[in-house]
């Protein structure tokens, strides 16, 4: 969920290459046509902030293919701005596609999941996760909720074979930052076909070992 | 914000002997009669999770007392259900109440006091606001996120005067809950009043050394 | 223990004036002779590292005084290098210093308070309890160990009336900085007779109430 | 170093396994001669606390190998007792083989990797590096200890291409712990060959995504 460039793409080039067979949902499908024709992914149209959206989307994809092994969400609404200039509208708007979205997907993966006996539902989060920043308030308010959620689903869910699992990306990924003068710097941003490596790492770690959540941070960093 | 019984009232009273013109705000104002009379302080009515609820309680207390010194937010959604039977309508209703209606508030403070130079807003955080347990999504991402914004605006805030400090209640409060056959251990409560003092002395701390973040926990308690 | 200048002096200070009886511990009690003077305080010699010397601070503050109330840990070894080049004997010694020391001193408070059935031991930590940072492997591998301990003995000592908290200096202290040109940003230093009254306050808290850990940062930092 | 029964075996299987050229380093190398059977290991003598057996122990290693590309410190000191029945004596050596002697094998890796331009030095925590509990002081210290340290160096090498990684095994492994009627909760503990795996993947990271800390933990705990 929350398909597009980016870290998002990588997932479905490797989840792809790997054999497994791949929906790709988004708002706006129209964008994702290069993806779908490299993978072969099945692209479908939800807004993960719509309960009916969310119910409709996973009906489809267990049409499709069955019940999900692995459901990632990558959506997140960015918004930033000084505490006085924050319009409440879009700070609940931001919160809808972080957070509520977060937790529509996950609740209708937990469902599938259980009555299946197995599954993986992985969360991406940011710095903004676990470190409020100056300017940062409705991206780290929705941020912050998403890994309170993954807290709890991880608890509650890990005995009944469910893997609950956060990222914190502390740094900004290749692709999605502009790099044009960074020639030297190249190792200041994290790869997302690095990143997509863990994320399939951890849909494949052993549950007698599991990590909860994990860290990922450019080779070079400030701090 | 969120006054009624426990801590809010134990708030009331200090505030008020200590020489404060008090301010209580509640979505229901007639549960406030005897603390009113206790206090003398101003009971006004308001949903903290409507933007222009709260304009209109903060132009009511500006009329009647002048920019706020000091702002509470005590109110939360404390909706607690299994992953799998969590209405997402109640969700969405718990993360206004606990997270959107902390955030209204927070920032019609923070401008009232940014015009006048000085200010303290303090958050009321739980158990929750920092570690996520099973059946506890809804309560938790509503207080993740709260925690989130406390963090982001004390950043943002502290350079130019308003000390915002967020408030990790590690326990039971002795008011708000049963205690029947607990008299030999009544000291895995934590004591209201002795919370309020807590509150009161972050507002007064000098600026040079300030917390932004307080932990309390009862005499005796399980970990 | 650890008496000197900066945030040891202010304490004796605040202690003297609020009528406690105070003792004041250090490797080299030569440099507390204005102190003594202005504050009335015990001057005491003592190694903190070494098991022998602190049995007989305590000894003889117990003789002087009877049981402490109160038993601040102040020193540290504040030893950095780069990873390459920390000397191994130095490293040990900071430390002895930072930790075992807190150790020994903590311990000896333990044992007298829990004779009595009360007491506060309050232990000093820095940006570097909590966060390791690039050439500060030996002061930080102190620092985390006190903190450590501090958690150990608070969740340890807590049921039986003796008070352990942990104070997080995130930020550099006044009077132990040079300030040159910084007349336009003292607000970026602690000033250390406002963290005096934060462990003081600490010392007083209702035991309904207990921090166990105290950030305190100056006004304006960067982070 | 630090090699025995439990994780320190399986990562010896894992790691030959794969090709790797292993030697084990303990204080007493007559307990691994099974090990060194099974995986043609090369079993070597080493006191991590003393820096004159640390160095010997990495030159003859790199005599035999070149120098390290992947270090594991896998001791630890597991002193418990009730703070007033702890023996200083013990505390310092329980400090010198967790922490000291994690140090001084740290150093002498990053040492070696730095003239070679890269490596991973992997450092095992348990949950007393994270939270200290009653009784768990001595221990809690070093693990707390080593813990700043592996984020002091991770932080000071990672820009000069060495990757240091600190693990938090966040439960009890099922080969260290008496199994006996426990039939009914297999899932209770780790797995030894599983966390092993965990051990090479972060070793095997790109470096532009690296994980500086991995929390592992059993299916089923509590919490």
């Amino acid at each position: 969920m929350g398909a597009g460039k980016g870290l998002s793409a990588s997932l479905a080039r490797l989840f792809a290459a790997e054999g497994m067979q791949v929906a790709l949902a988004a708002r706006d499908t129209s964008k994702l046509t290069d993806l779908v024709g490299e993978t072969g992914a099945l692209p479908l149209r939800c807004d993960a902030s719509q309960p009916d959206d969310v119910t409709a989307l996973f009906d489809r994809v267990e049409d499709a293919f069955g019940a999900p092994d692995l459901v990632v969400y990558n959506a997140s609404g960015r918004y930033r701005a000084a505490v006085e200039d924050i319009d409440p509208e879009k700070l609940e708007d931001a919160l809808k596609v972080t957070a509520v979205g977060g937790f529509l997907v996950a609740q209708a993966a937990a469902v599938r999941m259980l009555a299946r006996g197995s599954g993986t539902i992985l969360l991406t989060g940011a710095t903004a996760s676990v470190k409020g920043l100056p300017g940062s308030t409705p991206f780290a308010m929705g941020k912050f909720a998403l890994r309170g959620m993954a807290q709890c689903m991880a608890r509650e869910l890990a005995p009944r074979n469910i893997h609950v699992a956060h990222f914190v990306i502390d740094g900004g990924i290749a692709s999605s930052r502009p790099q044009a003068d960074d020639a030297s710097h190249e190792d200041k941003w994290l790869d997302p076909d690095a990143i997509a490596k863990e994320y399939l790492h951890i849909h494949r770690q052993h549950r007698s070992a599991w990590t909860w959540e994990v860290e990922l941070r450019p080779w070079i960093e400030k701090f």
